[in-house]
C-alpha cells in the first residue's frame, strides 16, 4: 500500500548519500567539532546572513527541542504552546521530564498571536504560578498551516516587549520558507523574528538530523553541556554536519521544500474539485481533508494516511502528506481512484 | 482590616496549644516515628475504619501533593484534573517540576466526571503521548463545591475500568466532610472511594501539617524514602503527630469543619438577601460572590478578600473564606456595612 | 531510657512556646509575608550587621538545601561536598533527583580545603564532564568538626578565584557560633565569607524551621518561584517567623548553643578521663567516641545512642548529642554508670 | 596528523553504505516499527539465543543509558558504578540530571566485584539514604579491562540474591566478544548474565547508533513511551535497523572486534619492546601506555592521542585505540617513528 502518512518515509537525498560515501572513510574530529560540521555551519550562517548564530546538529526534533528549552528556562519558568503543538502532544512529556510546566492555548489553526498569550500572562501573577517564558510555535504548524513575516513581526515584538523569548519548531521548515509567495517569510528573516529556531532535516532530504540555531547570546553559553547531558551530542557528529553542507549548497533545502509541496497539488485539486473541505487553509505539504466516514474507510483499505480527528460523528479527517521524493505515479493513480471512490458517496 | 481571604490567617486550636505545651520537654524519636504520631495514625484509622490505612504526616499541601504524585507515578506518566485543580494553577509548576504532565480540563464547576475524563483517554493512544494514569481532585474544590459520595462512587468506578489512581486533596476535608447533609460521604466512605488521598489540618485547627492516607497496597512501599528526597519528612515529626492526636479526639476534625461553615453563614445570607450571585453552589467555607466592580471596591476597602476574577468586566468576582476561628462579631460587623454598601449600588 | 542520639529529641525553647501562644488568635498574611517574619528577617540582618541580606524561612534543613541548590544551578552544574556531607549521605539523593550530581571528596575530618578541591576542577576539563559550581559544607561538620574564621577566608577566596559559590548548611550553627573562642568566627562574618547559609532552628530551640540567607545578589531574584514550587512555602509562614524573632532577642540562638556544648562537657571529660579516643576533636556538641565493641554495646542496653562506624572489627563509634535541654541529672547519671561500666573493659 | 584518538573517527563498514543505499527509496515505517528493524531483531535475538529479549535502537550510547536508567529506577533508587565508568564521569551527569544519585566505587582496574560492592549495601542502611538497585558496569571498561565469564556469573549472582539489577555498557561490546579466547565469553551468555545491556554500534562499524537489549520482563513495559519521552525514538528508525541488520549478518560484528584488536598489535609489541609500561592489562582495541612526559610530548607532536592521566609528576598516560579501518600504513609508519623516539629518552 502506498503511503501518504508522512514526510520521513524515504531515505536521504541522493547528493547526501553521495557525500557520505565520499567521506566514509576520512578520519574526523568527533563531537560536531570536525570540519564538516564547520563547514555546513558556515553554509547556514550564510544562508541567515547572521555569522554569530550558534549552530548546533541534532539527532531529532523531540530531542532538540527538549535538550534547547531545559537549557534556557529556570525551574519554575514555563512554555506557552498552542494546544496542537508538537510539545503539547506528540513527545510523551518530554518537556515536562525536563521540569517545565507548557501552558497550552486553544486555537482555531494551530498558531499564536499575542491576543491568545495576554490571557495567559495576565492569569500568572505571583510566585504561586508558573512564570511564563517562552513562546513555543511550530511552523508549518502541525496543521499545515504556516506564519506570514508580518504575523511573526507582530508575534515577536510583543514577546520582546513582555520579557518572553519566542522559538520556532521547524522539523518542516522547508516547507515554510517555500511557500514564500504567501509568507514572505526567508532564511535571513528567521534571526530577527525569533531567539532561536530549529531548520528540520529529517523532513527535508536529510537521513536524521536538526540543525538548532541559537540567535539570543545568552542562550550560547554552555549549550555543548546540556547537549551532552542530553544525550544530544553525536560521537560521529560530522554525519549530520555533512547532511547539512549538501542541503544548504544551490538552495537544496527550499528546493526540496518546493518539491514536497508541489507533488501535493494533484491530490490537494482532486479534493477540491470533489468538492471536500478542509480542516484549514494548509498551504504545504501537509492537508487535511474531511470525508464522510464511509469514503475515508475505503481509502484507508487501499492507502495509508494519519487519522486526525472526527469532526463530527458522520466525518474523519485524515492527514495526507508527501514530500520531495513521494512518487508521481502514486499521486496519479490516487488521483485516479480517488475519483471512482468519491463519486459513490456524493 | 479584618480578612476574609484564608481560612489559615490564624493559629491552632487550644486543644492543640495545649497539648505542644504538655509534651514540650518530653524526649521523642524523630523523624515521625514517635508514640504520638503512632497515636495519631491509630486514631486516625479508626476514624477511617481502615487499620491498614498507611498514614504519613508532612508540613503542608504542596509539599504534600508533589511527594505522593513522584512517588507513584512512572515517568511516562500523567495526571488529569480540573483547569481549576490546585496543582495546575497555585503550585508554581510544582508536579511538573517531577517530571510529570498535568492535563487540564475545563469544567464549570471545578469537578471532574467520566464524561470529561473519557475524551482525555481516547486522545492519548501510543507511545507519542503522555500515558494518564492519576485522576487528581480537590474536594472541596477551589471554588467550593463538594462531590457528593453518589459522584465519588461513580468516578473511582470509572478510574478502576480504567487503570486510573483517584487522589483526593482534602487540604479543606473537614469542610467537605462537615457537609455530609448534602454530600452523604463520611470518613469510612474514603479508604473506599480512592486509592489516597490527604486530610487537611492547616486549615482545619492545625499550626501547620497535613495527614497524607495512602489505601491501595503498592503505594506503601518505600514511601518514606521518597519524603525525605523531597525534604518532607520533619525532624522534630511529633509536632505534627501531637497536633492530629488532637484533631482526631472527640470528632473535633469535624466540629471545626462544621464551625468553620457556620461563621460563613450570616454573610452568604447578605449576599442572598441583597440577590448577589455566586459564581457556583459552595456549600462550604469559601464562598465566591459577583459584585459591580465598583461594590466590590468599596468592600476591598475596608475588608481583606481575594480577587477570583472578572466573570464580565463590568463585574468582580471575590473569594470570602471563614474558618472555625473567624470573629463573629468581625461578621456581625461586616454583614451591617455590606446593607449599606450596597444600597448605592442598586 | 535516655537519649544522647540527638540534639532535636526535645521540644521549643519556652521563650518560643509562651510567643506562640501570645499571637495565636491574631489574624497574619500568609505565606511568609507576615510581621512576624518581617520582624525575625530586621533581627537577623542586624546580627549579621548586612542589611541587604535575602531572608527566606523554610521547615526543615533537607527542604532548604534541596530548593536553595535548585534554584541557583544551571542543569549541567555540580556541587562539591565532602564525603561526609549531609547532602551527599542522609537527604536519600535529594539534590540528585533536582538533577544535579553531588561529587564528594574522601577527608580526614569533615572539612574541605583548596587542596582537596582543587583536583576536581582540573578533572573536569569539557563539556562532557559536570562544571562544578558550588562547594557545600557544613559548620559544625557531621562529624562534629567546625572551620575557623581563617579557614572559611582562604576557602571562600579560593571559591571566588575559581568561579565556584560557597554556601554553608548551618543546621548545627549555634553550635559553631558558640565556639567562638576556638573559631574566632561570629555571625557578621558570615555574609562576608559564603554566598549563602543556613541558620538552623530545629536544632537550636525552635520546634521547626530553618532561616536561609542569601547573600549573592543573582540568588535573590525569583526565590519564592522556587520555595513555591518545592513546597518550601508555609501557608501559616509566620509560625517559623516567630521562632526566629524569640531565638534572636538578647543573644538567645547563640546562648542556646553554648547550652549545648556546656552540657556535653561532663561526658567529654568521663572519657577522656577513661582514655577513650575520639574519632576526631569536636569542639561542639556532638562528639564521636571509641569503644571496645563489648562496651559499646553494654553503653546501649542502657542508652540511646547513634551508631557511627567500625573503624577496625573490634571496636564501635557511637555518637553522642545533647542540646540546650539535655536533663543535667542524666549527664550526671550517665557518668557515674560510664565510670563503673569502662572499668570492666580495661 | 594520523589520530589514535578514537575507534569513532571514521564512517561506516562497506556492507552499511551499500544496505543504507539500496533501501534509499523505499517507504518504511516510521519509528524503528519497520521491516529492517525487525529482520535486526530477530538476527540479534538469534545471536543471543533468546527470542524473548525486547530490542531498542538508539542513536547513541549517552542517549541509551540515561533512557534505560531512568525507566527502571524509582525516584529514591541509585546507581552504583566503578569510579571510572562512562555515566560517572563522560556524560555531563546525564543520569543524575534524570534524579537519580550515582554512588562511585574506587578501583584497580575499572572492574566492579562483589566485595567492592557489599560495603556500599551495608552503608545504605534506612529512608536517609538513597537505595542502591542497580549494577552499572562497561564490559570493556573504560580503561581497556574486559570481564571474564567467571567474574560475570559472580557477580550476576551476587546481584541476583542482593536485589540489584546488573545492566553492562556494551558500547565496545565487539571488543569484549572478541577477546572470547581471554573471557570465554559469547552472545549467548549476556542474557543469562545481565538483566540489560547494550551493544554498540558506533564503535564498531555503524556510522551511528547502539541496540539496547532488555532481559529483565518487567523492564520491557512501556519502555517506548520513556524512549519517545527522552528523544530517544528516531524518526527514520530503520536507518539504525538497517545498520544492525549489516552487523549480524556472518558474524560482521564480532569480525570487526577482533579486526579493530588486530590493528593494535604492532603498536601494543612496540611499547612492549621498550618497556613502556601499561596503565592495565588492556587486551583489547585500547591500550594505555605510561611514557616519560618529553616522549608524551614527542608523540603528541606528531600524532592524535588522548590524554589519560599523570600518574606521577614525571610520567604522562596516553589512550591510544584502534578499529576495524585504523590504516595499517599509519600503524606501522607510527611503529617506525616510535622506536626512533624512544631511543631519545632511555
Amino acid at each position: 500500500m502506498y503511503s501518504f502518512q508522512s514526510d520521513y518515509s524515504e531515505g536521504a537525498h541522493p547528493n547526501i548519500l553521495r557525500a557520505l560515501e565520499t567521506i566514509n572513510y576520512h578520519q574526523n574530529n568527533s563531537y560536531g567539532l570536525d570540519e564538516h560540521s564547520g563547514a555546513a555551519r558556515e553554509l547556514i550562517q550564510e544562508a541567515l546572513e547572521d555569522y554569530s548564530a550558534d549552530i548546533h546538529f541534532i539527532a531529532g526534533g523531540t530531542l532538540t527541542n527538549l535538550t534547547f528549552i531545559s537549557h534556557i528556562l529556570k525551574p519554575y519558568e514555563a512554555v506557552i504552546s498552542a494546544q496542537t503543538g508538537h510539545i503539547n502532544t506528540h513527545e510523551t512529556g518530554a518537556i515536562e521530564a525536563t521540569g517545565h510546566k507548557v501552558f497550552s492555548i486553544p486555537t482555531q489553526d494551530g498558531k499564536l498571536t499575542p491576543d491568545l498569550i495576554r490571557p495567559v500572562l495576565d492569569l500568572h501573577e505571583n510566585e504561586h504560578w508558573v512564570e511564563p517564558r517562552l513562546v513555543y510555535i511550530s511552523n508549518p504548524t502541525e496543521i499545515g498551516t504556516v506564519y506570514t513575516k508580518e504575523e511573526l513581526e507582530i508575534l515577536y515584538g510583543f514577546c520582546q516587549r513582555h520579557h518572553l523569548y519566542l522559538y520556532m519548531d521547524g522539523a518542516r521548515l522547508a516547507a515554510a520558507l517555500a511557500a514564500e509567495e504567501i509568507t514572505h517569510l526567508t532564511f535571513p528573516d528567521l534571526p530577527k523574528l525569533c531567539d532561536a529556531f530549529y531548520i528540520g532535516g529529517t523532513k527535508a532530504g536529510a537521513m536524521f538530523g536538526e540543525a538548532l540555531v541559537l540567535i539570543k547570546e545568552e542562550f550560547k553559553d554552555h549549550f555543548r553541556f546540556n547537549m551532552k547531558q542530553r544525550g544530544a551530542i553525536l560521537a560521529k557528529g560530522w554525519m549530520i554536519g555533512v547532511q547539512f553542507e549538501e542541503l544548504f549548497k544551490d538552495n537544496l533545502y527550499i528546493e526540496l521544500g518546493k518539491e514536497s509541496i508541489r507533488r501535493m497539488q494533484p491530490i490537494k485539486e482532486a479534493f477540491e474539485e470533489a468538492g471536500i473541505p478542509l480542516l484549514c487553509q494548509a498551504p504545504t505539504n501537509q492537508i487535511f481533508p474531511i470525508f464522510p466516514n464511509a469514503l475515508a474507510e475505503e481509502i484507508n483499505s487501499r492507502y495509508l494516511t494519519t487519522f486526525q480527528c472526527h469532526p463530527d460523528p458522520e466525518h474523519t479527517c485524515l492527514r495526507f502528506c508527501t514530500s520531495w521524493i513521494t512518487n508521481e505515479e502514486a499521486v496519479a493513480d490516487f488521483v485516479e481512484h480517488f475519483k471512482d471512490m468519491v463519486i459513490k458517496y456524493q
